[in-house]
C-alpha cells in the first residue's frame, strides 16, 4: 500500500490531517526525529513512541555505508533491523553526498562522485542506486534523489540543477521497485520564484505519493526561507502530504505549518542535546550554565516528558559536566518531545481555528 | 532505621536471605550495579528496576568532587537527586584516593593526600570526612574508610595498614551522624591468614550494621582471592549482611556465594559494555567481531532482558561499529541483567539445596 494523506481540517493554509501508512497512521503536522544510523541517537524505539513520534527519518547514505543495505534487507528491512514498527521515511542520500563532493566536476548527469566520510573510499551515487538502496531498506517513504542547491547560487546554476533534479526524479521513479513503499518528489529551485514554480509543477506532473520542499534550511535568512516555502507550496496538491526538509527550529516549524506543511525533520533536538542544550517555551537554555547548579526544578514545569517528570536541571547539569552520556539522552528525550508537543499544540489550534493566535503566542514567548 | 539482614535458608555456607532497608527490601545474594556519578552509566532508574537490581552502589569520591555533597544534600539526598527510590550503598572513597596517592608518604595516620583526577587540585581525605560526605549523600549504607592494601604487600606493611584501618574504622564510627543510614565495617588483612582473622575479629567487635571483605579483587590469582574470602568470612556474624567488594566476574560471584557472601559490586558489566563485550552463559563475546555481522539472533536466546527481547547481535554490532552510544546502553542492560540473573538463579539453587550442582553447571559452561 502507498501512503494516503487525509486532510481533515484547514485553518487558513494550516492543515490538520492524517497520514495512513503500512506501519500505522499518524496525525499531521508532525515533527520527525532523525535516526541516522537506524537509531535516534541514545534512544530505543519505545522512547520514541513515548514522546509521541508518529514517524522517524533514517539516512540512506549512512546505512549504505554501515551496515550496508544488504544486511538490513537480510534482517527483514529497517523496521525489523532496528525493532521499530512505526512508519519510517528514508532520505535519498543526496544531502550528504553533495556536501562530500569536492568540486562541481564531481556532479555529472549520471550521478555524484564523492569520498566516504569514514575511510575516504571513492563512491558514486546515482538516482537509481539511491532508490535501489531505499527499496532494500524497505522504509515506508523513500525520497527522490535531488541536488540540495547551495544557498545563493546563481540563476544559471540553479536552473541547470533544478532541471537535472527533475531528470533524476524521473530516473528514480522509473527504477523504483517496491510495492509496499511510497516515493516522494522534491521541489527545488533555489531562491528563484520562477524556478520554484517550474520545479513544483514539473514534479507534481510526474505524480508522486507526496511532496517535499528542499533547499530551504539555509540558516539565518528567514525571509528568504519563508518565501521559498511560499513559492513552492502553492503548486502542491491538497491531497498529498507536504514535507519541509531539514527544518527543526521551533519558529520555522510554526511558520511552515502556517503555510500548509505537514511534516518536518531535523537533527537539531538530538544535536542540541549532545551539546547540553534544551528547548523551552522561552528559547534554548544551556544546562552547563553555572546558574543551574542548584536548580532543582525540571527543564519545563509543564512538560510531560520522561525527563521532566523525573529529573531536575541540577541533576542534568551534573551529568553533562561529568560527561555522563545519560545527560544527552535525557535532553534528547525532552527536545524531541518539545518539538512533537509543539506540533500537537499546533494541531489543536488548527482544529479550533485558532492557529493565528496560537502562532502569535509562541512568537511572543520564544526568543532565539 | 538501620538495615536488617534476615537469613532465610542455608545450603552449606551459601545463604539465601533478605536485606531490609529504608528504601525497600531486596533478596540476597544480590549483585549491585555501580552508579559512580549518581547514574549507572547510560541508564535511568526504571531500567535498573527492570533488570531486577535490588540495590546500587555510588562512589563517594566522585560525588564529593562533582557535584559536591552539599548539592546532593540540598537536592534532598542521593535518592532524590538521581530519582532512585531503591536502596543505595556508597563506598568510602578509599579505593579511589589510594590509587591517586603518588607515594607512601601521602598516606598518614590522619588521612590520605592525593590529587583530583579532574584538575590536579590537592585534596586530603580522612575517615571523618569520608563519613561526613556519606552522611550528607544520605545513602542507605555507608562504608568505613579503609586502605585497600595493594596485593602482595609485605607482612609488615599489611599489618600496619590493617591496624590503621581499624583505627580509621573507629574514628569513622565515632564521627558517624545519620540515624537513617547504616554503616558497614571492612575486613582487610591482605593475603595473610592471621591478619585477616585479626581484622575480622576486631572489626566485628566494634559492631557494625554489616561487614564487607575488601582487598580481594586482585585479578588473576584466583586461589589467593578465594583463600582471602575464606580467611575473612568465617569470623563474620551470621546475622549481618556480608559484602564482597569489587567482585563481578561470574565465576567469582559463584565462589563468593558458595562461601556465604550476600552482596557484590563491580563496574565490569558497564565497562565491558562500553568496549562492546557481552556476558553469556558460555563466556564473554565481543560484538564487534565480524562473525556477528549477519547474526540476527539475540545475545542469549533465553535471556529476558530488554536488549535480548528486542535486538539482534547484528544490530548491536552495527551500533558499536558506528560508534552509536545506544550500543553500549543495550549491552549495559544485558550485562547487568546477566549478573543479577546469575544471583537469582543462585538464590533458587540455595532454596532448593542444590547449590553445589548449580555451581558445577555454571563452571561446566562458562569459559574465560
Amino acid at each position: 500500500m502507498k501512503v494516503e494523506y487525509e486532510l481533515i481540517h484547514k485553518d487558513n493554509n494550516a492543515r490538520y490531517g492524517k497520514l495512513h501508512t503500512n506501519h500505522g497512521t499518524f496525525e499531521t503536522p508532525m515533527f520527525m526525529p532523525v535516526g541516522t544510523l537506524a537509531n535516534v541517537k541514545t534512544l530505543v524505539p519505545d522512547e520514541l513512541k513515548e514522546v509521541g513520534s508518529g514517524i522517524i527519518l533514517s539516512n540512506t547514505y549512512h546505512l549504505w555505508l554501515r551496515p550496508g543495505e544488504d544486511i538490513v534487507k537480510k534482517a527483514g528491512g529497517l523496521h525489523k533491523f532496528m525493532d521499530y514498527d512505526g512508519p519510517i521515511l528514508t532520505d535519498s542520500g543526496g544531502f550528504q553526498v553533495f556536501s562530500l563532493a569536492k568540486n562541481k566536476n564531481d556532479i555529472t548527469e549520471e550521478g555524484v562522485k564523492f569520498k566516504s566520510h569514514i575511510d575516504g573510499t571513492k563512491l558514486f551515487l546515482t538516482p537509481e542506486k539511491s532508490i535501489e538502496i531505499q527499496n532494500k531498506l524497505d522504509s515506508d517513504i523513500a525520497m527522490s534523489f535531488d541536488e540540495c542547491i547551495p544557498p545563493f547560487s546563481t540563476y544559471e546554476y540553479t536552473k541547470n540543477s533544478t532541471e537535472r533534479t527533475l531528470r533524476w526524479a524521473k530516473r528514480g521513479k522509473d527504477a523504483f521497485n517496491n510495492e509496499n513503499q511510497s516515493l516522494f518528489g522534491i521541489v527545488q529551485g533555489g531562491a528563484f520564484e520562477d524556478l520554484r514554480k517550474y520545479s513544483a509543477e514539473e514534479t507534481v506532473k510526474m505524480g508522486f505519493d507526496g511532496y517535499a520542499i528542499g533547499g530551504v534550511a539555509i540558516g539565518e535568512e528567514k525571509d528568504v526561507t519563508y518565501r521559498m516555502i511560499d513559492d513552492s507550496i502553492r503548486y502542491l496538491p491538497e491531497d498529498k502530504a507536504r514535507y519541509l526538509m531539514g527544518v527543526g527550529e521551533p519558529l520555522d516549524i510554526i511558520e511552515g505549518i502556517d503555510k500548509g506543511v505537514d511534516m518536518f525533520d531535523c537533527v537539531l533536538p538530538t544535536r542540541l542535546a549532545r551539546h547540553g542544550n534544551a528547548f523551552t517555551a522561552y528559547g534554548k537554555i544551556n544546562l552547563k550554565n553555572l546558574k543551574f547548579k542548584e536548580d532543582f526544578t525540571p527543564l519545563e514545569d509543564d512538560c510531560d516528558c520522561y525527563t521532566c517528570k523525573h529529573f531536575t536541571k541540577a541533576y542534568i547539569r551534573h551529568l553533562l559536566v561529568s560527561k555522563e552520556s545519560l545527560g544527552g539522552r535525557l535532553l534528547s528525550i525532552h527536545n524531541i518531545r518539545f518539538l512533537i508537543r509543539l506540533t500537537e499544540k499546533a494541531r489543536d489550534a488548527i482544529k479550533n481555528d485558532t492557529y493565528a493566535s496560537f502562532k502569535e503566542e509562541i512568537y511572543s514567548k520564544y526568543k532565539n
